[in-house]
Order: structure tokens, then C-alpha cells, then sequence
């Protein structure tokens, strides 16, 4: 995976993925904390950054890593309280947004189920400020009995969805419970086979002809009405 | 101004702004209804489309209008219950998201105090989904003056930032009041004086290590808290 920019960059070296090397302009290298590490880091100028990444307005410094190990879902899930759990969410900035939320709201995790693209991909991360290498994930086919196994393992699986027969998220009853919140793409929402395994669907109230909030807007609204 | 994509246009078509005309390809045209409508549509081909845009991804349909007559900051005022009220806020997707979660979440109003961007600008106008032509706003250079106005008004200013010293949001006693929200750009947030001329300062608990969230992420979840 790539990081770039130095906010990524630091969020990389702080994290357990393996640094293969560094390539940056001198300001933005010396603006990191390199002395730990021992992987080359090159430096060079604008013109060969901007013709490396494709385009001058980039962030100076970039990354190189491998993946850290996979984490399994059940393992993500025994040690987690909250969980943003996805269903085909494929935008890649949608999904690097979920992850700044998770991490700013208290999220221990994130699952991914099927559709969902790969929150390493360069834009997610980026979008991310990084908090993809922080905020542990897991990916599942099991689809929906993923969602069946979490409820065995003590989670309320509770499906957001703008539909009226949901419950006000306010009246859930969620807050301080081992809750996983269920977030679908943002055009076609989440399948009903998704929403029937779930505990209950919960809605954010929302003023009449308005379409539904970005799912990454409202996964944040869902995780601080569970803080 | 310029709305671009079938339900961009039809929220134009919808609002006061007076239309000068449209353009698209047949099937996007006559997914409107043009029935009650003065003005001319084009039809015309892809390929024209994709000229006159500039790109071939675009939503096939095109509308121009002449701006609605501006909103007097004071008229705003007296008629909302809550409003959004921003300090430089420039990134023309932030404006539009602020607009979109504004429309959703009940805010009857925006103020564009000094430093924002046009929210009629053409991406500020997609991302919002259109909502910059329902949900009204006003601009004003009484700074950091129109935050007193809206104090002698009746209105609680409550300035949103991180800062640890602030309110917990949920703490603040915000909700059934009249409220106006203040939101500052995402880098350097809100000036000191925008903070000073606010009643109080409230924040969202965030975990440690994590940088605020994206502006319009936060003006949803305050937008949400004050429901």
C-alpha cells in the first residue's frame, strides 16, 4: 500500500504494516521522525514526485508499505464493543471517511462484507488521514451469517436505513450496549436479507423530501449516538 | 448558476431561482417534467454533452439559471429556528455537504460569514445534491458582529470546535432551543473572536490521537444533537 503526505506518513510508521522505503522533497522528509527506521528514504525534487505520483498537486512525501497480517473476523469481533459492519460500499472515499469516523467516534472496527472495495486503495487512505492502519478490519463472504454470529457473540446488530418503520436511532436504546452498526452503499442501501438478520433497523429522523444523508455522514451520526 | 444530473435539476425546476433553459441527452430530458416550464430544452447527443462539460462523465443533463434574489441576513435570522453559521469555509465540497446534511437534518438556514465560497458554484451545487436552492442563505461582513445580532435575537451561538476546554455537545443543553451552530474551515478551525462573540463552545468527544472530523461530518452530528 502507498501513503502519502506527511499526517499519513507519520500514521504509517506509527503502525504494524512493514515500511519498504520512502520517497519525498527534502522539507517533507525532514519533517519525519525517520531515526527508528531502517528503510531507505530518498529524496528528490517536485518534478520527479509529481511525475512519480502523476500530477504536481501532490503531498511531497510518499510511502511505500507492505500489509500488515490479516486480521480474522472472529478475532476482530471477540475483542471488539463497537463495530461498523459494510455492505457494499465500493466508493472508495465513502469508505476512507468511515474509517476517519470510526476512529474519531470510537469504533473499534470495522467489517467488510460483500461489494466493499479495499480501504488500502491509495484514495481511501488518503481520505482516510490514514486511519485505515489504525482501525483494525476484517473482510467476511459469510453474507449474510456473519451478521448471525456476531448477535452469538453478544453484538445488537442494528441496520441504519432512512426507511419510516425503523426506529428513531435516538430511541434504540443502543447507547453503552456491544452494538454493530450496519451501514449499506448509498444508492441501493442495504439488501433486505442484511436487514432481517439484523436485531433492528434505525433511522436518523430526517426533514421530508431530502434524500439520505452519505453513508459515511451517517455512520458518524449512528457512532456518536452510541458514545 | 448551473445544476447539473436529473434530480439536481429537478430540485432547480422546483425552486424559485428563475431558469434560463436546459440541455441533455433524450433520455435525461424527458425524465423531467417540463409541462409547467417556459424555457427551451435542448436535446442533443452525447457527445455535444460531453463538450460542453468538459468531461464525459457527466449526468446527461444540464440546466442554467439566473441566481434567486439574495436573502437579507436579518430576514434569515428572523425567520429560522436553527441555523448553520460558517467562518471560512472555502472547499466548495465541504460548502455543498454543509448544505445537504442542512437540508436533511432541519437547519432552516445557512450564514456565509467571511471567507466562504460561493455555494451556487457548480460542484458546490452537485455535492449538495441541490440543496443550496432549498435551504436559504445570507451573507454577511459584520464579523464578528452578526454573532452578536443573533444573540440579541434570541438565539444561543454555540461555536463548534475540538478544543478539551469545550462543552460535550450532549452536555450543552442545545436541544428544543434556538441555536446557531458555528463552523469554522477545516485546517485552522475557528478564529478566537468567532469563539469569543459565541455563548459557548461545544465539542464532540473524540478519541485521542485523532484529528477533528471533516467539517460537514461535525455540522451533522451537531445538526443531529440539537433534534
Amino acid at each position: 500500500m502507498i501513503a502519502e503526505g506527511v499526517v499519513v506518513v507519520e500514521r504509517l510508521l506509527a503502525s504494524p504494516y512493514p515500511v519498504r522505503g520512502l520517497l519525498g522533497v527534502r522539507r517533507r522528509i525532514e519533517a519525519l521522525d525517520l531515526s527508528d527506521l531502517d528503510v531507505p528514504a530518498y529524496v528528490t525534487s517536485a518534478e520527479v514526485m509529481a511525475s512519480v505520483v502523476g500530477f504536481h498537486l501532490n503531498r511531497g512525501v510518499l510511502a511505500a508499505a507492505d500489509r500488515a497480517p490479516a486480521v480474522s473476523f472472529d478475532a476482530l469481533a471477540d475483542r471488539s464493543q463497537r463495530l461498523a459492519v459494510l455492505e457494499g460500499v465500493g466508493d472508495h472515499e465513502n469508505l476512507g471517511s468511515i474509517f476517519r469516523n470510526a476512529a474519531a467516534l470510537g469504533v473499534d472496527g470495522v467489517v467488510l462484507g460483500p461489494g466493499c472495495s479495499d480501504p488500502l486503495y491509495r484514495r481511501s487512505v488518503r481520505v482516510s488521514m490514514g486511519h485505515v492502519l489504525r482501525v483494525p478490519f476484517a473482510t467476511t463472504d459469510q453474507w449474510p451469517a456473519a451478521l448471525n454470529s456476531l448477535r452469538h457473540k453478544g453484538f445488537t446488530v442494528a441496520a441504519l436505513t432512512p426507511r419510516a418503520s425503523a426506529l428513531h436511532l435516538a430511541d434504540a436504546g443502543l447507547r453503552g450496549r456491544r452494538v454493530a452498526v450496519l451501514l449499506g452503499s448509498e444508492g441501493p442501501g442495504l439488501t433486505e436479507e442484511a436487514i432481517s438478520a439484523a436485531d433492528l433497523a434505525v433511522r436518523i429522523p430526517m426533514s421530508s423530501g431530502v434524500d439520505s444523508l452519505n453513508v459515511a455522514t451517517a455512520g458518524a451520526v449512528a457512532f456518536y449516538a452510541l458514545l
